[in-house]
């Protein structure tokens, strides 16, 4: 990583013009008063150089277009919609200025970004996934400043980090100063976990979640869409399921209407959406739907009338899996799909006599981690004939349940510690953390540091108590741990308060994803995520305050 | 405490109606899946007695009316804001129903609201205060509903408890149920403190927050106007105290007008507003537009350049808090001001030789808490000539500085234990309890539990360890704790996050100042408040769930 500042003077500028004004006379003030010699900008571009030259930007001259050498043109929708997007978030409601509209631009003025996509297939009308390349380079000079990436995907988050560049002055003129910057992303996979079953979020608000998550350079939305408590999911081929599932089958509901449009505008942003349908646990709300999918419990001899996982014994399980999976296989377009197979509670399992022989002919014992093995065994299978790649969380992997090679393995038990992270990885497997981001634990204070703080490759080596061997992350495990995900699980968060919970707190994970391994200096994330902060407000995002401050434009849609 | 309930079978329907349609699956399920027999009454009044005939309502016939005896007419705005306001929230955006304007109404349909204020002096045009009468009676039956109250502060209240009966049928008919209902709150002050230092909070924000404690039956809009980090209240007096001590001398700054529209505002929902100015500490904002205000630290025997708290030592700064509290009396109509006393650090003034030669010349010795009642004593008095009240938070009691008759000391210290109101009672002085209620601090989980279990009698005894006498509380000790306040300080709030943060959590400290103190069902409270926080929702307050659940109609404002 090369960061690079010739003129430190024009630090201060950039970030007193971004709005963070900290307040150093409070008695709980943390440690990081200045202002950060990188501005507003986050998560951190792996290369920067800012010079002291600034120019200014004007709403009735400054156009961003494409590059006549690039290879995504006009028809592009998603750089078009891009350029207009970014527009107004640099210029806001700002209106043409008449006066200017015929004067030539002054030395010091910008008038153009061009956009210079360089690979011949630009991947415009594709879909974003895991190999997708996200670099671009981004150089602010005149005559003009350019962007240059392989791909869209590289162009998009070039538009956020080059709007990221633009600040007021005192005199609330647009300016921007000669910059050069190479980027790309240190992990493939950063995505944000939505839960739509324990609470319903209209479509709007996982709309605002995909629109905030660009701007932090985010590229999965993992769409935990069904679990106990609701199944909101309207299936074409089994409408039952949200009929009876859903808090409410008309008002509570993701038509097949909803689902595409999420998928189209997580897409124009570089953003996949990959979908979580849990099982055999947490399925309560599909058994209202689909008679005999899960397994009676009983009390003594009698079913107690009450009903536990899905019932791994019957073959029309299988049966409406496969149905089901194809029809999900069509639906999303991402390669692929989150199978769940956490939290498999087995006193049910026990208590049914069929289940009991079933296991007693399998010679399975009294190990029901094999039956639910089992299970998974056949559903992975289902969907491998779909053409789809799985996740699965870690329990899977635990049991020792066969996968896949390209399985990616989600770990989210232990917290801290990533010991997970090394069996999984020694193992082969590609994998992703979320253990130490669940971000639906609140706490009083700036929580935001403890996962800013977090290194998914520190702490990396294991015992075991057998063997004494030590899963120590070798450079080949270190490249099989693709990313993470922050977690907003939904027992106490719906649209009332989703957004000011997400945000800004998993603008710390979005830069440790991000950014490169040594970008750990939290004084200066203070400062920049502080401006950062008040530039998602100022683009709308109720995202609450780290500590005492102010921003120049608060929050008013109260 | 009457609580009758003639036929149960109603309650079903009116749970349901109102919108908790809780979720019994999911693990983390508390206690509390039934349907209220009170439906969605939040806060609980004090005789409910609710029949199973039930009345239909019609946005087209039914009208809220002055009854003609009351002494509140057409000429009494705070009356006819609130029928405008409440048949809104009952209707929602109901259209005219022309088909049904000439029908003479049905045997079951309730068509009027009389209001009647039976006291000679409604009090329409004064402000409530803490003697204010807000007993109401409530009678809904044919051939129209009676609201009776003394004053116009108890009619609000028995309009939004009357809006809380009204339930929508499966049909999405307006019904009520024929109703007797008697209350009157358990305590006279219960307020809502908002710190609009450590952020400023733009007055939309603050009016929304009035709104909804209307909604919950609070009375007392607590403003923690100014504080160390910034000072935006616009002084006529003195405006340099904004000009420089604001984060912002216009955009983050309360004038005159925003002020008095504050006060209006509060005033047509019975609330008072209580103004803070906290000295002589959390004043550092205060120095930046008054010089020689703030002592001056020394580092040895020069000045350090910075500021401790106010120097109470210059005779011009009581010249200036005679001024300066002058105009507060005459802008804050209110009988009480606040004016803090909390948390006064010692180190500058001990830095400081001139302020060490005062301490000697008036035979203080070391002892700076002589020093802090010294100074305080001499505001307490500036205060007094206004023909002002006040309150103090619990340290001015605690340092033996003498009060008059009518000071509220505020409680703050020690989390749920309650010794200090015993201490303070003891003393003979009124007292309102904050300890258990600071709102910012947050947790994961159903918070709110804890805070409804709060009971302010519990705990009173206190043995000093020097003379074994209990302050166990007498009768007459219980009638000096007139109330509480949830406080909701500003050093992680900010408009972004303000309203989920404290809408419902402090419902829940709003049912236990204004019912019965019998009523600690917390599964009763659990099904309760769940619908009225949908209720709020749906009202468009973005009010947060207390677990997985859903509402009729979720928050849409995203």
């Amino acid at each position: 990583m090369l960061l690079v500042l010739k003129f430190a003077g024009l630090c201060l500028c950039l970030g007193l013009c971004r709005g963070l004004q900290f307040n150093d006379v409070d008695e709980e003030a943390p440690s990081a008063a200045q202002t950060s010699k990188y501005g507003s900008l986050w998560p951190l571009p792996q290369e920067v150089n800012i010079a002291e030259t600034s120019f200014k930007l004007s709403s009735s001259t400054f156009r961003i277009v494409d590059s006549k050498q690039s290879s995504a043109g006009p028809s592009c929708n998603i750089l078009q919609n891009a350029y207009r997007k970014y527009f107004e978030y640099m210029f806001g409601v700002a209106r043409k200025q008449e006066f200017g509209k015929n004067g030539r631009p002054g030395l010091s003025e910008l008038t153009e970004l061009q956009v210079w996509v360089t690979s011949v297939d630009s991947e415009c009308d594709g879909y974003p996934s895991i190999t997708s390349d996200e670099s671009y380079e981004l150089a602010v000079d005149q005559p003009f400043a350019l962007l240059v990436a392989p791909k869209v995907w590289g162009a998009l988050r070039g538009l956020e980090t080059f709007s990221q560049l633009v600040y007021e002055d005192e005199f609330g003129a647009k300016n921007i100063n000669a910059t050069k910057i190479k980027d790309f992303p240190r992990f493939a996979h950063r995505g944000i976990l939505l839960d739509t079953s324990r609470h319903y979020l209209p479509v709007k608000a996982i709309l605002t979640t995909l629109e905030t998550m660009a701007m932090n350079k985010y590229n999965v939305f993992h769409w935990h869409i069904v679990d106990d408590p609701s199944f909101p999911y309207l299936s074409r081929t089994f409408p039952n399921l949200s009929q009876k599932g859903a808090y409410h089958p008309y008002t509570h509901v993701y038509t097949p209407a909803d689902v595409k449009m999420v998928i189209e505008f997580a897409r124009l942003r570089g953003i996949r959406v990959i979908p979580e349908f849990d099982t055999p646990g947490h399925t309560q709300s599909w058994g209202k739907g689909q008679a005999n999918l899960l397994t009676p419990c009983y009390s003594g001899s009698k079913p107690s009338g009450s009903f536990g996982p899905v019932n791994p014994i019957l073959n029309t399980t299988y049966d409406f899996m496969t149905q089901f999976f194809k029809e999900i296989s069509s639906v999303f377009p991402d390669a692929y799909v989150h199978l769940g197979g956490d939290e498999v509670d087995f006193t049910c399992w026990r208590s049914n006599p069929d289940i009991q022989k079933f296991m007693e002919d399998h010679g399975f014992g009294h190990d029901y981690s094999k039956l639910e093995s089992f299970y998974i065994q056949r559903l992975l299978d289902i969907v491998t004939s779909t053409k789809k790649g799985y996740m699965i969380w870690q329990e899977v992997f635990d049991n020792g349940v066969k996968l896949k090679p390209d399985t990616v393995v989600h770990v989210w038990i232990g917290g801290g510690s990533n010991e997970e992270l090394s069996k999984v990885t020694a193992s082969g497997y590609t994998t992703i953390l979320s253990a130490p981001w669940y971000l639906d634990y609140i706490s009083y204070g700036q929580d935001w540091q403890k996962y800013y703080k977090v290194e998914p490759f520190n702490g990396s080596c294991l015992h075991l108590n057998t063997t004494k061997t030590c899963f120590c992350r070798t450079e080949q495990q270190k490249k099989l741990v693709i990313g993470g995900e922050a977690c907003m699980w939904g027992e106490y968060v719906d649209a009332t308060n989703l957004t000011p919970r997400l945000w800004p707190r998993a603008s710390a994970v979005a830069e440790r994803l991000w950014s490169h391994q040594n970008v750990t200096d939290i004084n200066d994330a203070y400062s920049r995520l502080s401006a950062h902060r008040c530039r998602l407000v100022e683009r709308g995002i109720p995202a609450e305050p780290l500590f005492s401050s102010y921003c120049p434009r608060e929050y008013k849609a109260v």
